[in-house]
């Protein structure tokens, strides 16, 4: 319950308004100086945000780190100046800030909002985010933290066309989010003109419901509605969240502009601008406070630590809050027998279990193909640390993102083909400095039978160019569970690339791994050709250099487990022992793997000499076995053994 | 409506159960054979598809191509047993081959079904497509071909919590598709266990009603009942697309597995196939053609032309269906003035539209951006060859798959930020041999203050890796405008770059700009130096060369528009013509892009003594003007020129 659970009535409600209305000419204030924007964006929903800070949103503005605060997601990112307005009106950021800073190059108060700024979870703009991202905190907050505080977030209509707005809803009612609100501005203006479903707000009604979601509908400039609407969302609704379905005017507040086409994203002229502000009342400066969360206040402590797994005061980054060492194993961590046959999926498995003791906040999630990622037994063993996300890839990487937020360590898993469904989620992540570890299984032609459709051959590619994303690709199980455990300490988006079948251990429990490195596994001062690989490939590298030692060629092998960052060294100083001869095998498509990766870090070293033969998948594959597939696509020892010859001879 | 619309009753329904239980044994059987492959799923819709296959579907099996056959999409791509095992019924697939290629090496009976096949539209096996993929054929039955085919869609259960599924009902539903019929196989379970919803069809029905399908629940082994409702789905409704809801259970008809988890994905042993089979009744060899398409049949002739847009008998892939050269400008092409300054996403517009009158087959989508990325042009010039997909990305990909499935050539836009949201869309539309068009603006930090979440700055790494495609990236209007048309002329999937910004037209209307060229824009003998840019970094290399020269210091300047397919010639003389020296500046992030493409180039081609700078955006940018970003990145004018000189000097 809100600490002021009455009717919005009499004073209060002038009050409100009047903040409002200084929503409004400051939304249209930052952006008409900043020369873009979106102020008719914000308009639309500035009563429902009036009424939210001032009423509602229980959030210590002087901590905006304490577990306890509520959440405020703007899911429509483009209504920026809004929310900075909220800031504004909330005193932590002042109008010079605002209207000089706004968009402007260098400045925390981006075009569309990023966690730069304390008081943002999650970078929004890519519309159909904010919610999927406010689905995780409400997990966490359920879940895991045992925590009061409520996940607000704001939506537009025109983001409702997007399918993960219904993957979120769907597992909001499937996990029993009654602590997620989601206000939808349904202001019947997108873009171009008017939205699929306009003013339909029966049918958005319908949908919502079908979800599971309880629905208000409400008029979102009438501020008593909006209160009362907001105050039923907080006393809960027997599980379900709330959807409130506010129908709003674009550009409101302004006559001139007002439910009219073409003014999206766009900030007024200063001539509109004065008439707007005019029609607004003027300028104001009001500092509004809402509620504190319950517990704290001026006789509390901030950032009490939460009731659930061992929340702790002003939080930091996950990776720091890991305990123990990232190139050594968690306690418990399992071991393998050299020559031992075991799938780097299965390693992941038995390491996440491992990490999971050894780190609390460790969750996991998958997307309905456990069994196979291996997380099952991560689920068997912590099932109130593992959030199944069934067949909703987007919504899974979300998750992970909410999870991130409030400092837990996740890693979610499924084919690593079906990250493919989710990389707007994960380049969106990436910008929200979000710590999210991916295990993708199944990579490559080397799954077999299943054809094309299950074989990830861009995922190196994909995830390499992610801003500052760490690119793992073990080749066995030992070092597979020493990555899952540097993957723990990591920050930013890591992957770890796994492989269907079984081969044998290379590496004794006792190696490490570090993200960077690369293990040299045959070498010698004769050495003719280097072979560079991972995961199968690497096996086949190492095939192949048997094979040229009995004609007395002998092969360097690099295993490049860590393909970004990469260890450029160890590169050059083989090209340099190898007469410049390096045979590159791998199971991707040509461009933006493994090939791509050695090749960009040797240019960018300088190195000179090179001649780089570069093995991959370059037809559509089929179809067939293991053995078959990796035959036809040319990554077999016997192609890699044939490349090293001909470049020996060349 | 059927050509035996009765309901199906006595001897029919003895027929067609005989079918069904054949359709099961085989599905058993190929599986086991193969060792791999999903019977269980293949059996709990075994009685849809032998109704279906027998009363309802129209197709003719010995003119796969004609363009009055109905479609059948396996959304459920796992169950291909199934599927197969109606191209055994139906006569077109030999038991041998179905015994022995299924799953296996060189087969066209691949694990998931693809279009090798000549009666499968798209590959499928990523779940959550084959709806959306069928949105687009229905859409080119209703609106283009105008012919009564009706597009036949079976799925998964499963894959209901896909947030694509919703967003093909949505526009479904949007779009009056009644020729749409959805086929849910409500088998309540999925991989690891239950599925979400499990037997809850009420959910189901109030998701699918919500979503403005006319739902339909039936007993799904009840064969009378399904014929009902298939009958009821042919005679339409208004508009609505038919979503119906069959409850199945897994593996009926083996009563050792119905409806048993662990059977997921899983062949049966040779010792349970025995007893399964023996159980189906045993082996049946029946040869089953259900209605022919309205119009055909004996004596009529085959591919019989549709009423539509020119559709011919026996339909080629598009782009030998356009006519005109691929190098020369579609008549009435725009033609821009050296120096004038144009965006090229407006030249893009500009370009569609002539194409358009052209090329009668070609059509338009975007994602409610179509202002932005100026698709609007042609949508306004043909508005009924323009589909608004609104904020549904994979949705939009999805239909353009569609209508390639129809022989269309789509051309869908928005930001290119934004197309990662359908990269696994993009990957399978490879595997489908979907011949699309894509084009992506507002590339790069070069957009200014909408801040990263809108800059495309991992795209060319995504596109680059996909299957066969095709990536361009043109700097002026004139290539812009050259390479629109070249796309239409293209196979598989092609995309195409815009910048935000207008910038100088550098190219005469006469010039040609051949795929997989370059344009070498500062050239002489005593060149020190290559500076390689694209879009808005090609303006900055020409200014920098300009600076250069001013010092007495030549630079050779190449225009890379074609990423891919690459001129690794025209780099390659170059860099021998200005003693290795290199540098590649590009709006985008280190890994993928145009840097990496010129490494891999080189680096494969062995190009010796390569001395490289790579200028790209290596930070995560914020908010600020084009120039204040381009400077803060390293990629403009001054750190070229400056990168330059360090080369020189080195």
């Amino acid at each position: 319950m809100s600490n002021e659970a009455q009717v919005l009535s009499g004073v209060g409600l002038v009050r409100v308004s009047q903040l409002a209305a200084q929503l409004r000419v400051d939304s249209i204030r930052c952006s008409t100086s900043a020369g873009s924007g979106h102020p008719t964006s914000s308009m639309s929903a500035a009563d429902l945000l009036a009424v939210l800070m001032s009423q509602h949103l229980r959030y210590d503005w002087d901590h905006p780190a304490d577990d306890r605060n509520d959440h405020l997601i703007f899911s429509k990112g483009h209504a920026s100046p809004l929310l900075y307005s909220v800031y504004k009106a909330a005193g932590v950021v002042s109008d010079e800030e605002l209207m000089t800073g706004y968009r402007r190059f260098g400045s925390r108060l981006e075009g569309h909002p990023t966690p730069v700024l304390p008081w943002v979870d999650v970078a929004t703009g890519s519309l159909g985010q904010g919610l999927p991202d406010g689905v995780g905190v409400a997990l966490a907050g359920k879940y895991l933290d045992r925590l009061p505080y409520r996940v607000w977030v704001l939506c537009g209509d025109s983001e409702m066309a997007e399918g993960s707005i219904w993957e979120a809803l769907d597992k909001a009612s499937y996990y029993q989010l009654s602590n997620l609100i989601a206000m939808v501005d349904v202001n019947r203006l997108g873009q171009r003109g008017p939205t699929e479903l306009q003013w339909d707000l029966d049918a958005y009604t319908r949908r919502a419901s079908a979800f599971g979601a309880r629905v208000l509908e409400i008029n979102g400039h009438d501020l008593a509605e909006i209160d009362e609407a907001f105050t039923a969302a907080e006393e809960g609704s027997g599980g379900q969240p709330t959807v409130i379905l506010a129908r709003t005017i674009k550009g409101r507040g302004f006559s001139e502009v007002e439910d009219k086409e073409g003014w999206h994203g766009r900030p007024f002229p200063p001539d509109m601008a004065i008439r707007a502000i005019a029609e607004l009342g003027g300028e104001r400066d009001l500092i509004v406070r809402g509620p504190l969360p319950p517990g704290t206040g001026p006789d509390t402590e901030p950032d009490e630590p939460g009731t659930g797994l061992g929340t702790e005061p002003d939080m930091p980054a996950a990776a720091d809050q890991a305990h123990g060492h990232p190139e050594t194993p968690a306690p418990g961590a399992p071991a393998y027998s050299l020559g031992e046959e075991v799938a780097t999926r299965k390693a992941y498995g038995d390491a996440l279990v491992a990490l999971g003791a050894d780190l609390p906040r460790v969750v996991a999630l998958d997307g309905e193909v456990s069994n196979s990622t291996y997380a099952m037994e991560f689920a068997k063993t912590y099932p109130g640390r593992f959030f199944e996300m069934f067949i909703a890839e987007q919504q899974m990487i979300a998750a992970a993102v909410g999870l991130s937020v409030r400092h837990y360590i996740p890693f979610a898993s499924t084919f690593a083909a079906f990250f493919s469904r989710a990389y707007d989620f994960i380049r969106m992540a990436a910008i929200s400095q979000a710590n999210i570890r991916l295990a993708g299984s199944h990579a490559g032609v080397e799954i077999g039978a299943d054809g094309p459709s299950q074989m990830a051959l861009e995922d190196l590619a994909m995830m390499r160019a992610v801003h500052g994303s760490t690119v793992l690709y073990p080749s066995d199980a030992t070092s597979t569970a020493a990555l899952v455990t540097a993957m723990a300490h990591r920050q930013g988006i890591s992957y770890l690339r796994t492989t269907r079948g079984a081969y044998p251990v290379l590496y004794d429990s006792a190696e490490t791994f570090p993200v960077g490195g690369s293990k040299v596994l045959r070498s010698s001062p004769d050495d003719a050709v280097t072979l560079i690989g991972a995961g199968v490939t690497l096996h086949a590298c190492l095939a192949a250099a048997d094979q040229l030692a009995g004609d007395g060629l002998r092969a360097r092998v690099i295993d490049l487990y860590s393909v970004k960052p990469i260890d450029t060294g160890t590169l050059a100083a083989a090209a340099a022992a190898t007469n410049g001869r390096l045979v590159v095998a791998e199971d991707h498509y040509p461009a933006g793997g493994l090939g791509s990766a050695v090749a960009d870090a040797l240019l960018e070293a300088g190195v000179q000499g090179l001649r780089f033969t570069h093995l991959c998948v370059r037809d559509l594959p089929g179809s067939g076995s293991s053995q078959e597939l990796l035959a036809a696509a040319g990554i077999d020892a016997g192609h890699i053994e044939a490349a090293a010859r001909e470049l020996i001879a060349g």
